[in-house]
Order: C-alpha cells, then sequence, then structure tokens
C-alpha cells in the first residue's frame, strides 16, 4: 500500500470521499457514506482513521486537509465562513485535535454572503478547483444539487452568491408529500419537462397549486407517474430559473456537477436560449484541495 | 346511552369525527385519530363499530352517513368524484357491504375539475354546511389547511375550485428539511409575517432561495427561530394569495376553518386590504352531512 504524503477529504452531509495524495497526484481513492449528517463529533476521528490508517506513515504526521459540511456548527468542528466577496479558497483553515498523532486535520472555512443571508460549504472548494484551471473566467457558475448555488465570479473572487433550496424540495415533494403517490421514483420525460418549465416560469406564483395538480391528474387521468416525475422536476428548476434570472440573462454559465443533475439544468437553460458550458463536479473537490493546500491559503 | 336514528362520520385522513344523531339534533360526539392514512381498507369496519357500538340499537338496521378520505380510493370504499360545476352535496353516495348487519354505510362523493385537474374530498361537505345556512352566496369559499382549497360559488352551485398544497409545504419544510433546524415548533411574529408575506407577493420566483435564507439568517445571525417560522409561513402563503388573486381580487371572501389556521390567511388578506369574514369550521360538516342526508342529496 502506498503511504499518502497528505490526505484530501471531502466530508459532505450523505457522504465521504477521501485521496490518498503525492503532491497533485492521487495514489488511491476511497468512498463513503458516512456524512456528517450520520456521525457526531466523536465519530469523525475514527472514521477517518476507518478509511484511511493505512495510508498513514507509522511515526511521521500525515497532513490531513478537509472541505464540506464537517466544517458545520453540528459538524465534527466549526470553521467559520469568510465573507464574499473573496476568493473562494483563502486563509482560515481551522486545526483539529486529534487523539491520533499521526494526524494534522486542517478543515477549510465555508463562504457567506451578509444580504441576502447566504451561506455554502464544500462548494467553495469546488469552485477553487475550476478557477486553478481558468483563473481567467468570469461570468457565472452554478453547482446544481441539493442546495443549488448560483455564484457571480470576477478577477479570480466569488463576487455574490445565492442558493435555491431546489433539489431538497424535489426530494420532499416526490418522495415525502401526497406527490409520492403519483410520481416515479426515476425516468424522465423531455417535452413534458419543457412544458412545465415553461409554465413555472411564466407563473412562478401558481407553483403550489400546479403541485397539487400533479396528483389531482393522476387520480383523474391516470397521469404517468414518469410524465409525473417531469413535470414536478420541471416546475421547480423552472421557479428557480425565473428566480435565478438576473444570474444567467446574459451571462457566460458553466455547470458544475455530476450529469444527472446538471443535465435538466442544462435543458432548461437551452430552452431560454442559453448554451451553458457543462463541467463534470468529479475532479473539482480534489483540484480545489490541491489549489487550497499549495496556496498560501490554507 | 342514548340510541342513534342515525350515525354522521367525518372520516379525515388523520382524524375521525362521529355524531349520534336525531334529525338534526346531536346525542353525542365522539374524536378519534384513526384516521384514513393508518388504516387498511379491512380496519374500518371494526374502527366504526370501537368508536360508535353502544349507539346502535339491536336489532335495528342504523344509517351511517360519512364524508371525506375514507371515499378514497386507497380509503374504505372509493366513492367516485363529482365534476363541477354541480352542487357541492348530491346523488352519488356509495353503499358499503358491512359484515355487521345493523350498519347502512354510505360514503359521499368528492368533487373534480378538470382543467386545471383538482379534486377535493371531505371540503364539499363543509361547503353543504356552509350553503345549508347562507343559501344565496355567491362569492368564494377558502378552506385553508393542509391542502388549501379556493373555491367559487354561485347559485348554490361549485363553479371552480384550485387548491394549493401550502399547508402540507409548510409541514414538510418546517419538520422534514434542513429549516427544521432554524424553525421554531410554534409562535408567530405579525410583523415579520407580514414582511415576508409581501417579499412573496412580490417576488414569488424567489421562493426556493428566500426558504434557504431562513437557514442562513440563523447560521449567521442568530435568527430567532420564532421569526423564521412567522417568515416561512409568510412566504408560502403569500406565494398561495399571488397565485390566488384572481379568486380574491375584489370578491367577497369566507374563510371557513378553526381559528388557527384561519387565523393568518385573515391577517394576510387584511394586508391586501380586503376583509374576509371568518367562519368555524368545526360545525361545516356535520351540518354538511345533515344537508346531504335530507336532501334528496345521498
Amino acid at each position: 500500500m502506498d503511504k499518502a504524503e497528505w490526505i484530501a477529504v471531502d466530508w459532505g452531509t450523505s457522504t465521504l470521499r477521501l485521496w490518498a495524495m503525492q503532491g497533485d497526484r492521487v495514489l488511491a481513492e476511497r468512498r463513503g457514506d458516512d456524512g456528517m449528517g450520520r456521525l457526531d463529533p466523536g465519530q469523525y476521528e475514527p472514521t477517518l482513521l476507518r478509511h484511511a490508517e493505512d495510508w498513514l506513515t507509522p511515526g511521521r504526521v500525515t497532513e490531513v486537509l478537509v472541505c464540506g459540511m464537517a466544517g458545520a456548527r453540528t459538524g465534527w468542528h466549526e470553521a467559520p465562513y469568510r465573507p464574499v466577496p473573496c476568493t473562494p479558497a483563502g486563509p482560515g483553515a481551522v486545526s483539529v485535535d486529534t487523539a491520533d498523532p499521526r494526524l494534522s486535520v486542517r478543515i477549510l472555512p465555508g463562504l457567506s454572503q451578509a444580504r441576502p443571508a447566504d451561506v455554502m460549504r464544500g462548494e467553495e472548494t469546488q469552485i477553487a478547483g475550476f478557477l486553478a484551471s481558468r483563473p481567467r473566467f468570469d461570468g457565472v457558475l452554478c453547482l446544481p444539487g441539493t442546495h443549488t448555488k448560483w455564484v457571480q465570479i470576477s478577477a479570480g473572487e466569488v463576487v455574490s452568491f445565492r442558493t435555491f433550496m431546489t433539489g431538497e424540495l424535489f426530494a420532499l415533494l416526490s418522495t415525502q408529500s401526497v406527490l409520492r403517490l403519483s410520481v416515479a421514483p426515476g425516468g424522465s420525460d423531455a417535452a413534458v419537462f419543457r412544458q412545465a418549465l415553461g409554465d413555472a416560469i411564466s407563473r412562478p406564483e401558481s407553483l403550489a397549486s400546479a403541485l397539487f395538480s400533479l396528483r389531482a391528474a393522476h387520480l383523474l387521468e391516470g397521469q404517468d407517474p414518469v410524465a409525473a416525475r417531469a413535470r414536478l422536476s420541471g416546475l421547480l428548476i423552472g421557479l428557480e430559473l425565473a428566480g435565478a434570472r438576473p444570474w444567467w440573462l446574459g451571462a457566460q454559465v458553466v455547470l458544475i456537477g455530476a450529469a444527472g443533475v446538471t443535465d435538466p439544468y442544462r435543458a432548461a437553460l437551452a430552452e431560454q436560449g442559453l448554451t451553458a458550458e457543462v463541467v463534470s463536479g468529479e475532479s473539482m473537490v480534489l483540484a480545489g484541495l490541491c489549489a487550497a493546500r499549495t496556496g498560501d491559503l490554507a
């Protein structure tokens, strides 16, 4: 087993990713489902060791750099937010005391915005990774997910950002609400999605009634549950695009994320006449952790 | 124990109310939490008997008239919807076979609307109860709840209606989403509610980002959880009022329901310059069941 020079960690709410690193080179990668949402503060160090102990060199201290929800108030150790405008990776990493002397753990801070009140934790590292390869980028990044982020970038800094709870609304409505009885667990329908998108963009105020119609259409017309899922997705992303219009209208937009989550956003923006570039989020976090480590940042 | 001439039943998703009746006179009333959401079809008759067996006269068949979700496809026995425009109570009650020969059970139908697709089950009986005492009412009824109904009444008929999932969204967001960490389980704040209401009415498209700001304001400013609850309520009712504007603008509006659910709607409509009449929903269901029974309706 290769020993790590340092260990990069993306510790999110539901998942954990770790890389054994030699400089910017990946020696090994692991994933776990022991996200911050399942852990008490005392469980972080044992969890880290369970995944990465064989990457440690006996008698040597190995640096561990962590981003994501592990730095939340309810995570391992709070890493305070850095207020925007600022670079996406910068000073403020917080050192965490560990019982194991082989570990030197630091957690990267998130970003905050005062007006309107907003926060991010983890996405700033993806943004740092994107800017590491595109340092002159001037435009808007959209990172779709449970809490989708729209981020204005200029001169290497995050100027401002806005979070939309679209992904969480979709999850709640499709699995916890009365609509769960009418919405398929998967599948899509491009035409239905487009129609719903247009409905929500032109009448965002009708959301709560348009949602109930999904249930009624199932009861009255036997509406296809896959179509209902596409319509739910279209309504919620349409509402978001209506609210985020100042972010994307006339802007250069790059979508960062896995194909499954960026696809509907790309399609939705294309409907508005905007061709968004799509960048896989897979490598961005690690690139950001590398950038944070090698800058005078962390 | 008085024996019932007939038994009136409001069997909703989460609760059950039963009245032992002599004509239009109430002999006794009972409540249970064995709503449709907790019962399999085979459990309805035993549940009814457990609550009402001592109201039955040995050797005689007692009529039982039921409204609400017991008539849903996943309830006791499906009672098909009657399409609007129609009177709120009318023919179409469905007889249910029972094992106990002392019972003669009928379930009242709900109402449906083809375009936009919509349904109601239970509210039509409250509406019938309201119209029993106000037969000449011409205007709009609003029945706030998990699925709030706006109902256009004219010449004794339900002309059209629209359902908003506002109550269910509030419940999901305040107890199941990330906002549960920032929203108090009770309490209100009139000034914060009004501000949020105005924000949502003027910018309904910003809902999903305004929601996340509730979480961020808690993390960054320690926003009072009671204020967050008031703001969540204001945002969702504001979104609804924006979507329901054609229903209430310039209309005579009567709110039907318990004070706890009608209060924020009354306050929200007052902010729009509209004085809504408020009628307790308590007695409306029973009045509607009486009207359905004594008309040539059921």
